[in-house]
């Protein structure tokens, strides 16, 4: 029995125990969605609110369908349309929440750390959809069931997490979800989306490190595709797409060089042709339609978890 | 017993057989929401999407009641604060709402081919709720209903629609509907927002094309009058509103020579005083708002026969 | 047994009997709301429709979690992406949702007014979330409430209200709850926030009324703050809002003086530091958040009893 968590803001919170927990819950949940009537009543009468001060198709959606499949009453809050335009602080509007009934808040927003400022000021629970560049747990966990889900295992497995590392809230997660679970990470970007090496093993020390895709693929047993955000080119930190795609995309040449086993992994949504051609992103060894289903299964699981 | 169809994106698709049985699930319908308690279990925990890329406020509202009354989950999305305004491709959208476990898709798309588009890359059922000036599915079969539960039946039935016939996804579908069904159609017109008369025999060679309303409507057991679009003026397609009035308008005039039987219909939002006026959509023989009512009793009816 | 109501716009309307009636309404639901299930099947399969044509967002959500915990439908409709954008009229808006089978309307709008035209074209019922300068009769339920929750009565109570009565539609509504329910009124403002006296004391009689804050608070039960728009300084009402704040402001000096059972109360978003501090919003004898709490349970009341 692991003690209850009152929050999910990030993963370095969470001991390994609390990880495969969360994993175990939710493959039953997974049954429940499989049922012909997707929906139980577990969460029936109480309130989640979606914070989502950043755009966001697939996380909003995909805690909404959670929520509603657990019997939830789910409130949708945006910045736009909402006090929060008129000036109102965020430490107001999730006490306001709070007064409301709200018991469990997702929040995504822009500025790293924003979800640990609500829970400060918030009596239930807090669960972090992406904040900045610093954290997205839940992609994480839905990352850590696919590979589990279909490799079986998470520990000796060797995963490469290929992009704009520097920039993602995606592999910071990732790193402390799958360091945690015994996997050997290797991160592979340029230079300028990496930073420097030991700003990375200062945190993780048994991760490897490399600017070359070709070499860091050899043995892989997973391999995720970071988006490129086009803003990056704009900033001057890459010279060309195409150079970019040469260098570090999943090419149909890439994939072919691949074991067939090797599982292919993106968080959406994709640059197709950009970061990884259409090819792979189809590929049988491609569990990127996966990761999304599995992550309305996931955010059931935490949901259910915070409930208590 | 009518094969099962996967989608509705128009009415060209449906056999008069498959039309006549959407119009009796919608009585079941209509019966439902006479209740005290206007919700049936029929589609507990399952999910329905409504994607609408234009505005609409009766549409929406229509299906998101309808999938409501069956116990659906209702997920919505438009445009604006979605990855769609990231770049997002709809077909990307589309695989996304799929794998997060969406099961019928309703679509509004200012593309005429949109719903084509979606159903080409979606497993489940769509719903064409409007696309470009192509169809307007279920505002005809709404229509339809309309007509025989105030006539009694269809064949045989002279009706005239009246009004922006060129621009028009509701007079499209509603001939199909009309046709297949045996009505007798008169389309009323100016030339400029007709087109050439061959352009609708070449397809429906049964009805007949008028430019003159008060001929038309002689004889008449049902005028369908359509929306002005205010763009058209400046278009120059039209000499001024007041022209378009005097000759096309249904006016209290012509309100008076219309038999006291005969159905006044209007797809709304109406413009009162130019296409029609007051006296005429609240005269006694005006079923506009009974077409709004029974659209959700319609939109229940194909959800349900999507959904098997 | 009070004849029953259709509306709720105001509280002119409303007999001492039937604000009784909904307090009493409003302790049941109370303890709905604190149950582990919170949710009732009172009002399923019916048809909330919220209208908010202004931005709010703890009116909102309170109205949809309300209509939620008695399992009603809530659908929300924003002039933001409707008909309305396209020209549609309030009443023909209307008149569609009630076809659509809406049967309460909750409705926000900055015209003064707005919701009695609803009401004039609207067969179901309509509930006033706020309009213009002239009412917000759910506000002030929930304040009525909250202060005999807290000293078991109304009557005879000191009730000073302070801040920018003239343009609040919250006072308005408490004046007309307060007298009738037979607390003493204090009014108190700069005489450029309160307009000429004769102006409430031709509607109440009984009320006083006072420019000077320190001396209002001498003996006071409750204290209500009222929210000090910004814009009031740059139409030139106030000198500075320094100056407003030393004179009118609910500081920690004030919070001192006053009885340590005085109520702070403040119908919120709060300018903390500019008409309350945050020590007097936070005091023990604050209620301000219970405020927002039962706001919950007398909206749930309100529909439950408009329901019938």
């Amino acid at each position: 029995m692991s003690r209850r968590r009152r929050h999910v803001i990030d993963l370095d919170e969470m001991t390994a125990a609390e990880i495969e927990e969360i994993l175990e819950l939710t493959e039953s949940m997974k049954e429940v969605l499989a049922r012909e009537i997707k929906q139980v009543p577990t969460l029936r009468g109480r309130t989640v609110v979606n914070m989502f001060f950043e755009d966001s198709t697939r996380t909003r959606i995909s805690f909404e369908l959670a929520a509603k499949a657990l019997s939830a009453n789910v409130v949708s809050f945006s910045a736009r349309g909402s006090s929060v335009e008129k000036g109102e602080s965020l430490i107001d509007t999730v006490r306001t929440l709070q007064a409301l009934g709200a018991e469990m808040v997702v929040i995504r927003h822009s500025q790293a750390g924003a979800p640990y400022l609500v829970a400060q000021h918030f009596a239930g629970a807090v669960i972090n959809a992406g904040d900045g560049r610093h954290a997205h747990p839940t992609q994480a966990l839905l990352d850590l069931f696919t590979i589990r889900e279909r490799l079986d295992r998470i520990r000796g497995l060797k995963v490469v997490i290929v992009g704009d590392i520097l920039h993602s809230r995606v592999a910071r997660s990732d790193l402390w979800g799958l360091t945690r679970l015994g996997a050997h990470v290797t991160l592979c970007a340029p230079p300028t989306l990496l930073g420097p090496a030991h700003f990375w093993t200062a945190t993780w020390p048994q991760i490897s490190i490399s600017h070359r895709l070709d070499e860091a693929l050899e043995g892989a047993d997973v391999v995720m595709v970071l988006r490129l955000q086009k803003e990056r080119m704009q900033a001057g930190l890459l010279p060309s797409l195409r150079e970019y795609s040469r260098a570090y995309a999943l090419t149909p040449e890439r994939l072919e060089r691949l074991g067939a086993e090797t599982l292919i992994m993106h968080p959406g949504p994709m640059n197709e042709g950009v970061e990884i051609w259409p090819e792979a992103a189809t590929a049988p060894n491609s569990v990127i339609e996966a990761q999304v289903t599995n992550g309305v299964a996931v955010r059931m699981a935490l949901l259910y978890w915070l409930a208590g």
